[in-house]
């Protein structure tokens, strides 16, 4: 005999979570169609070259690759971004641009495991290409928050800034061939805090502590700032002082952010949405506006749905330029989360009415009557067995089974049966298969 | 620069492809739901071990298997029984019997391409365990009757067949100890035609020639037989043949049999069935029922939904006997013969409504516009470029994108808009938003 058992950090989905959480996926699948974003999808397996690139990232280590029969160096993608590059780049004639798009599929990446981090996860990704307009950017934004609301998971907020400030401002300060150290170091300020990054900035960068102070603080991060997020209109005050230090020429920068967020606020929907200087994405391809997005009271998660705009996402695979705006729920944090929670709906069935097996040879007809529930929508089980009525009782409840039909000769005969309410202990007796139907897509729409 | 390919035997899917992929998927995810089963979800990797079992046969060359970081032996899923097998003795204690259970998801096996055939494509099994009454049985052929009903790909029909039978017949003639190569043999029959079966019989297997013809002809296999099925009362005719041969103490075998046709006939349902003795899935683990189905039009593309009876499935990996019996959709097998019989409709994209871009500075006007009629479910896009109308217009057209809505300044000023539905170029014009919502939903349900 062989143990049962799976690899370390990969899990069942028992129809306790696997509902749960394609009632998620659904939700945002919803979402995205009434953007009209159209569903793709990519091999689970790409040549390793596609993935890593030029390489040599955290990635590289973390990637499962080996090789194929035919000898070819192969992987599983580790995330959809890249594959969404190839894809378009090898699709680019057959596509309609502007492509809206969305993949939603699992990715795998062999790192270590920790609570709520698995090695196989599904992403949610959803991108707009070939638009260079800030109206994609906001749109995205427009997504996300109705991502987050449809989730009903409790108060959200999502963070945005525009890498293209940062670089103007270390450009300013005559900092910007430091521009990658400091992006990863100030990546890092929800792990570290203040005075750690200060550190890094004085004793590894050997940038003069008034001027990190100085850098620091125009990044709205300081010893007294929580979240270093900047609310309502405290944006609009932080964006004209950004101006002033900036100058004329990086208008345009800061003319993008403030149209985003003066957007936000025809649409009555700023208090959402937070402008935080201290979010830079690490050193992912992001090359405009970027953004995370944290539940309240669970900003300990992490961002559960993040993006950005990168300027040119194939530029490894084509020649043409793709221009875009993208960002990707985060599938299995966010179960985590509402597990954490206690907010999800832990059924391990769906089923409305079970039609209880009261003796043999009646099979036949409790299918006919099955059909005519199912075809009213009422989802309906048969318990196939026969087995003592209490062991059927217990199966209903095990399975959150609201309804109970009892069927047996004589009720076949006169076309009238007997429905319990288990929730309620409620019995209607007598009742034709119409009467049912009525009674129970009645209860459901309450 | 890096050239943009995929592997051999892999395919992106393009929004043509993945939204009727997603709607089929959708039509098998409602009638499995309807019948109560609920959905579960395995690793893609899973240790070798587990998935080869005792191994050796055609899957092991197939599988596509390497080394992990921690130097683990490790695989990608070539089916979905096996991952469920391991899943059933894993998560025994959790899982509430019967269980009802449905997983779709894609699985992968390196061996030679041919058109219609990938390295990576999706299966869509469904289960009934831990019940032995022929009931269930009945069940899943009822839901394979739906799913083919429901994908509307032409007239079906479901083979069914009962390995009991063969066996007793072999037992019969003494021919029980050549049952695999017998079987290997048969299971060719579509493909090699009854003189080659024939000769592989006396030549290979030495079976005298008179036994060998008497013994095909019980299972319907002759010259003049044309794809081996027995339909309506012929069934139960040949039932009764077949149940003198062997005697009484094989009533029980055959008896299981006819309560399936015969329950299939009281539920009027016996046109959709045939009883095929030829079919016996190849060396699978099955050992009751067997079923496959055919598309009558489309019979070369072979069976698009198969399955059958195990009495333990799990037995390599727990002591629990676990009886069951299950099918499975073949997801791609479908979508390339819908796909022959111009069945799919490739639409790119599922968008009702597109928003002109006529003037810059109103795209928030056009997202509140856009979010009233996205609450009223209707799918709108917004153009976000701004670009020549006659470039709008054609990409509404690639879209096919029912309709347009025209919104400038003075529109928006007096919230009337214009509307113009494309397929009949009909204009409407200084509509409410209330009007337009009423309109398109009346026209949707049409």
């Amino acid at each position: 005999m062989i143990i049962p058992k799976i690899l370390k950090g990969f899990r069942d989905y028992l129809p306790q979570t696997m509902i749960p959480k394609k009632t998620i996926i659904n939700k945002f699948e919803n979402i995205f169609k009434k953007f009209g974003f159209s569903p793709i999808d990519t091999p689970a397996l790409e040549y390793t070259e596609i993935l890593l690139g030029k390489g040599g990232g955290e990635t590289d280590k973390q990637i499962y690759r080996f090789n194929d029969h035919g000898g070819r160096d192969i992987s599983l993608r580790f995330d959809l971004t890249v594959p969404l590059a190839r894809f378009v780049a090898q699709n680019y004639d057959e596509l309609v641009f502007p492509f809206k798009a969305y993949h939603i599929a699992p990715v795998w990446r062999g790192e270590n495991t920790q609570k709520g981090r698995y090695r196989e996860f599904y992403q949610c990704d959803f991108d707009i290409l070939g638009v260079e307009s800030p109206d994609a950017d906001l749109e995205i934004l427009l997504i996300i928050k109705s991502g987050l609301e449809e989730l009903n998971a409790g108060e959200f907020r999502i963070n945005i800034n525009n890498r293209k400030i940062l670089n103007a401002l270390l450009n300013k300060y005559n900092l910007i061939e430091k521009n990658n150290e400091i992006l990863r170091i100030i990546d890092k300020i929800y792990k570290i805090g203040y005075t750690n990054i200060l550190n890094e900035f004085t004793q590894n960068l050997k940038i003069d502590k008034t001027k990190s102070i100085e850098l620091l603080n125009l990044l709205n991060i300081n010893e007294s700032t929580q979240k270093y997020e900047i609310l309502n209109d405290e944006i609009f005050i932080y964006i004209e002082k950004i101006k002033k230090i900036l100058g004329e020429e990086s208008n345009d920068i800061i003319n993008e952010l403030e149209y985003i967020f003066k957007s936000l606020k025809k649409l009555n929907l700023l208090s959402y949405f937070a402008l935080n200087p201290a979010i830079t994405r690490g050193l992912d391809y992001y090359t405009g506006i970027v953004f995370e997005s944290y539940i309240l009271d669970r900003i300990n998660f992490g961002s559960i749905c993040s993006g950005g705009r990168y300027d040119n996402l194939s530029s490894l695979y084509t020649k043409n330029v793709i221009k875009g705006v993208g960002a990707c729920f985060g599938l299995d944090r966010i179960i985590s989360l509402m597990e954490d929670k206690n907010l999800l709906d832990k059924k391990s069935s769906e089923t409305d009415l079970l039609i209880l097996n009261l003796e043999s040879n009646i099979s036949t007809e409790c299918q006919v009557l099955a059909e005519e529930l199912r075809r009213n929508n009422i989802k309906t089980e048969i318990y196939l067995e026969k087995k003592k009525i209490q062991n059927q009782f217990k199966f209903a409840e095990k399975k959150s089974i609201e309804y109970l039909l009892f069927a047996g000769k004589d009720e076949f005969n006169c076309k009238k049966y007997n429905l319990k309410k288990l929730s309620t202990g409620e019995e209607k007796k007598g009742l034709t298969i119409e009467e049912i139907i009525k009674y129970i897509v009645e209860n459901k729409k309450k």
